[in-house]
């Protein structure tokens, strides 16, 4: 049980400490997500990135270019901080609460991921002596999306008095900025503008609307006072038009041992997704109050029964990495968008980094874990990418491309926001990313009227792509100037990542053209993009002819055609404080070198695993293990699900290593600008791609477990083709359950065994 | 006599035609440059680029990077618009004249060549009807390089009455911005404060100092009202403190038939130049007024008689062709800045284009006409890169590089102002270009004391730079991810020209090293440099080893490693609209081709053209015709001359084309921009080292003159080791004299020869 809850105790009043949790009690639900301020704010002075930021709702930011050249992007999305609702100042007796005036007795804060909120409890003192408990709870829920809750409670210890709450409304907010740190917007630059403020049924409704994207929001604050006991109320909200900030002050007598309670709620509705926003607030406000706040938390922790129930993952032996994978899966079901407007970020919805961007992370590392414990949210995911299938048509249109689609390299509602093509636009291997993802939900759901309905139209035009950029010669397909996933070597000539992705993109696109025909369901989607079977061969003939270097020398993959022509970078005479690398090497340098920023053709290795000899994926492991600085956050769960591949158990669990651990316990020291989703969805891989080994194929269910010296044993459930099923690896014993649903055929270290109840193994096989 | 004066008569007032003429009459002398406005303005709205420049005065620009990579640079020196001083109002009997009111009975500008100075003549009858005969002189003095001045005559036809001059000094300027034009600035940035104005010894003194580089310049105006018979004459001079203006007035009588002349001198100082700017300022007015203006026309026709004696080329049987080839070379000595804190711009001192930067079209198109005809300018050129050493040693460390110095693509002061690498800073073949120029001047004068002094070290360094960019591979030394000359192929490897230009460099490192060392010149610049002999035996083995793409199925050089597994680039099929790539297709598109903005592995083929065999070149010139685009006028000229060099005499003919008229005729509508000097460079190259077949070698000077079809003959004189030689080719006979120095040993159609007096030869050679 307390592997569900990280708590910390005696807290902290460091400005980094408090920056650090705002990120790790922050509230998501994948719609909305809030900043785990101290309602009643900090000093003057300190620094805090008070956000509330809704997935997808984003303005359009200038982006200069240096030197213009044609299609060079000079605009992008940017993820707006909206409304701020998480003000609440207390006063006793006149006396204003504050963790850095008078006593803090007891302070704690913790995460409670059974029931999906973050809690927060101090015992103070006043200056006076007036003696107070608090206990907060925050909540966004997972039932109603639009919903934030603050639940204020306060006991009075040694006293009866008098309490007031002042909860503030601010509709004049703007992103972070800091001019101290590079990595951070340096100076403010107003998105949203407030343009209507109003109480109505004693809540208050402030509406904004974007500077430039066209978009608005309206923000609705409720205040609802209870309390134990007889009790005088009174409550009075005043606005400041000028500034739409609305204060509501509410006030109560309180009794000594008794407890007064400051119900706070919020609700959020904005013009992607609704009509009229106020309408909408209004609506789902009344939703909101219309049963007390114990039903919604009953449902929450409903909700995260049912999440936890078919995700769980559990490791016997090392509880901090226990709870930090468990803090990371619940981070991602608070960060993934469930609407086909939204997408997951690369901080979620816990701050501003990467500026609310989606990126292949979604599909590459995060997508897998979805599609094996929650295939609708996989699903939803790609509904996004199909939604969004224009802006990918306009974007391969810009770099020169008359058929097919290029998904951009980073964007919120579809448009491509990288403001330097090399490592951005450039990454053509999205498309094999996203198509691969589909393949990958096909086979973990065998959904194929989705496949028919969406899926394959994805599929088809990011295939067609393909052979608009490659060219044949002397007989191969080659794929030149684009970058792969390494951003230290781009713009390069058949990287083998992209090469692996295009053909499997181009052979499942005839796949399921096919699978397709025999249903009778090809026609349709084959008439609306005016593709023949023609255009079908044409990329079996080009997935057929694909050139995947290879060297006979080194008997690897080079990385890319001239690769290996290049200098290798030595990293170990290399001192520590020049990494990463990108910070203190031009690009030219880098490129000019053999070093690779993150896991490439090691991770097409990963994905694409039948498409080279073991003997080969070994070879390459060892090479670039030498040349690989892991400058990525992305890179080492890749070569820890490569090295279980191959057997090397020490080398796998030092790749995963402290990595789980990165946010939770704040390895890089950054994450109070936000958590790093892909980090989550990878440590996850990790684990049950890594260690267990699952595969997902068309001849079916893959396992191979491993279980690594340093733990007693591990647990997960996943869901395939709709029976669900629990792996559990101990020391000596695998056990292999089917929970619900049919019986399957599934291979256990490459063998076929039918899943009808259990089977257990006793011996882990040498893979 | 008239193939040195262009003239255009009964002028029209469309605005295109009158900026197109403030390029094609602007007077510069290579330190300050004033566009030819008309004195009295333009009407309201019409669009002007009214400008005056001093060359390597800047200031310093932001230059947003859309993203922030290390070494990105953020910022650019960019050429300054100084004080105007060309306005002069005229009234006649209070009627200003304007050539857009009363009746225009004559008028015409043209350019004299032969003495320095642009003309306008206009016979203009007032709405009143007085009539007056207006001559205007404009000159910037080659003699006093500070000097530009303004002679206004003004003859009354029909009448006898007053005259006034209103002549303006203004201070407050700005650069050229125009928001509708993507090739200029879309906002006016104020660089340039005005900060001190005043009036001495009549004269009117305004200094200004730039926002941020530092500098500070001033400008002297004086004005001298001169007439015929006994005339009344009135002078004031008014401050506008606020607006930094000084406006001169000066009356006059006038009679009938009699002329008045007001004698405008400005002069110009900044502080690159020297310490106090006013002080220096009033000395130049004092040097400019202590003679009349006579004497100072006397001067610059013998400057021009000089210039024109050392280099005059002459085409006999193509008038308007000789004519343009003259005004190419008068730009070219207008624009060349002559001392080392100038060079020559792209668009000379005519306009503001590509911002005043220095690029390689200065080493390599129009140097080598300056080291045949001019070898001190030519040495002045590289004493600027010499003294700009400190900014490429700086910009090579930005890069990665340990040892060496790499030159900024494009600079004011030395340091890279380029804003996209890729077809910026990663060209990293203009420290060969450099290096190249040096051998060449070397090889034109054998001042081998310069070398001693300056030449060696800038060829030891930019020498360096390549052992630190290269890399071995099996045996080989490679130069990855660089950028050749073509900007639609970017970051390549073994880009061919810059590989063979390397080996160049590296080659004539080792050459020099030897050639200092007999002379016991060498220690002191090793010394300076801590260069060992061991360093020299690298580059010789790098050099040796140097790798230089060759293809056995085409038998050609290929441009880069991959270029020839790209798709090739169907020109004939690409829509004329889609002219240039450049500005309709993404880079990434055109890199993934096999397409050329210009010669590359062509360029190389001509300047180290033995290091391939003939059928090499021949084969490879046939290969890259197809393929290349011209979309840079840097292009032709080195096809024609590689035409020329293959005997192909029509195709040669064919490739010069129009190209020398560029500006004269405004053969791409864009003069009114500026001239284009690397054209006029490329020009004179095409006639000279292309139809003449003149080479700089080691073993001695070259020639192999061809005649094209439609000429009938050409002329030109060169200096060569202190000799002046006369070639003069006509249909049939080819006379080479040597006109003053001493007898050379010459080698003609590979034959050697004694110059002496006078060699005839009678029949043209095939190559």
């Amino acid at each position: 049980m307390e592997k569900m809850i990280y708590e910390i105790r005696g807290l902290s009043n460091q400005n980094d400490d408090l920056l650090l949790n705002e990120t790790i009690f922050h509230t998501s639900n994948g719609y909305v997500g809030v900043r785990a301020n101290y309602e009643e704010g900090y000093p003057q002075g300190y620094d805090t990135i008070r956000g509330t930021y809704i997935n997808g709702f984003y303005d359009i930011a200038e982006m200069k270019q240096a030197e213009k050249l044609y299609g060079f992007i000079e605009e992008k999305q940017t993820i707006l901080n909206v409304a701020d609702s998480q003000g609440v100042k207390l006063l006793v007796d006149g006396e204003e609460f504050s963790m850095f005036t008078g006593t803090v007795l007891e302070s704690r804060r913790w995460l409670n991921m059974l029931e999906g909120y973050a809690g927060r409890k101090v015992i103070w003192r006043s200056p006076k002596g007036k003696e107070i408990e608090i206990l907060i709870k925050r909540m966004t829920s997972f039932f109603q999306k639009s919903l934030f809750t603050i639940e204020y409670m306060v006991k009075a210890l040694n006293f009866t008095g008098k309490i007031e709450f002042i909860s503030f409304h601010n509709g004049e907010v703007m992103n972070y900025s800091n001019p101290e740190d590079p990595r951070v917007a340096s100076e403010s630059v107003k998105n949203l503008y407030p343009f209507d403020v109003r109480i109505a049924q004693e809540a208050s409704y402030i509406k904004a609307r974007t500077a430039r994207s066209g978009l608005s929001v309206c923000t609705g604050v409720k205040n609802i006072l209870t309390g134990e006991g007889p009790l005088f109320r009174e409550a009075v909200s005043e606005i400041d038009v000028n500034g739409f900030l609305v204060i509501h002050s509410l006030k109560a007598d309180i009794e000594k041992e008794r407890t007064v309670t400051l119900t706070k709620y919020t609700v959020f509705s904005d013009s992607i997704r609704c009509e009229d926003v106020e309408l909408h607030a209004r609506k789902e406000m009344a939703k909101a109050v219309s049963v007390n706040l114990a039903a919604w938390y009953e449902r929450q922790k409903d909700y995260l029964e049912e999440y936890w129930d078919n995700c769980d993952l559990e490791i016997y032996g090392d509880d901090d990495l226990c709870l930090a994978v468990r803090f990371n899966l619940y981070q991602l079901i608070q960060s993934v968008g469930k609407d086909r407007y939204s997408n997951i970020t690369a901080k979620g919805l816990s701050g501003e980094g990467y500026e609310g961007h989606y990126f292949w992370d979604t599909e590459m590392y995060i997508q897998p874990f979805f599609i094996l414990t929650n295939p609708d949210i996989a699903k939803n995911l790609i509904e996004y990418r199909y939604g969004t299938m224009e802006g990918a048509r306009e974007n391969a249109r810009i770099l020169g491309h008359n058929r097919g689609v290029l998904y951009p390299w980073r964007t919120i509602m579809g448009k491509e926001c990288s403001g330097y093509f090399p490592s951005g636009s450039a990454q053509y291997h999205i498309n094999g990313d996203i198509a691969h993802s589909i393949v990958a939900y096909y086979l973990a759901t065998k959904d194929l009227e989705f496949i028919a309905q969406k899926g394959a139209e994805i599929i088809f035009e990011t295939a067609r792509l393909w052979l608009d950029v490659g060219n044949y010669h002397k007989g191969n397909f080659y794929i030149n100037d684009v970058t792969g996933p390494d951003e230290y070597t781009c713009v390069v000539n058949n990287n083998y990542y992209t090469n692996v992705s295009a053909q499997y993109n181009m052979r499942w696109a005839s796949r399921f053209y096919y699978l397709l025909k025999e249903n009778g369901a090809v026609d349709k989607v084959a008439n609306k993009l005016q593709m023949t079977e023609a255009e079908i061969k044409e990329m079996e003939t080009a997935a057929e002819c694909m050139y995947l270097p290879y060297d006979e020398e080194y008997g690897i993959n080079p990385q890319d055609d001239s690769f290996l022509s290049k200098a290798r970078w030595n990293i170990g005479n290399t001192p520590k404080e020049k990494f990463p690398l990108l910070l203190h090497y031009h690009p030219l340098y880098l490129y000019r070198h053999q070093v690779c920023k993150q896991a490439d053709t090691v991770m097409a290795h990963f994905i694409f695993e039948d498409a080279q000899s073991i003997e080969t994926i070994q070879k390459s492991f060892e090479y670039y293990e030498k040349i690989t600085t892991h400058d990525s956050s992305l890179s080492t769960c890749i070569y820890s699900i490569v090295a279980s591949k191959l057997g090397m158990k020490e080398k796998a669990y030092n790749y995963l290593g402290n990595s789980a651990k990165l946010d939770l316990f704040n390895i890089h020291k950054n994450t109070r600008d936000g958590i790093h989703t892909a980090n989550m969805g990878g440590n996850y891989m990790a684990i049950v791609y890594g260690f267990a080994g699952l595969r997902l194929k068309e001849e079916g269910l893959f396992l191979a477990p491993l279980l690594p010296e340093q733990w007693e044993g591990y647990r997960f459930k996943i869901k395939y083709e709709g029976s669900k099923i629990m792996v559990q690896v101990k020391r000596g014993t695998s056990t292999f359950s089917l929970l619900s649903g049919e019986a399957k055929q599934i291979w256990i270290y490459g063998k076929e065994y039918l899943l009808q109840d259990t089977i257990i193994l006793t011996e882990e096989v040498e893979r």
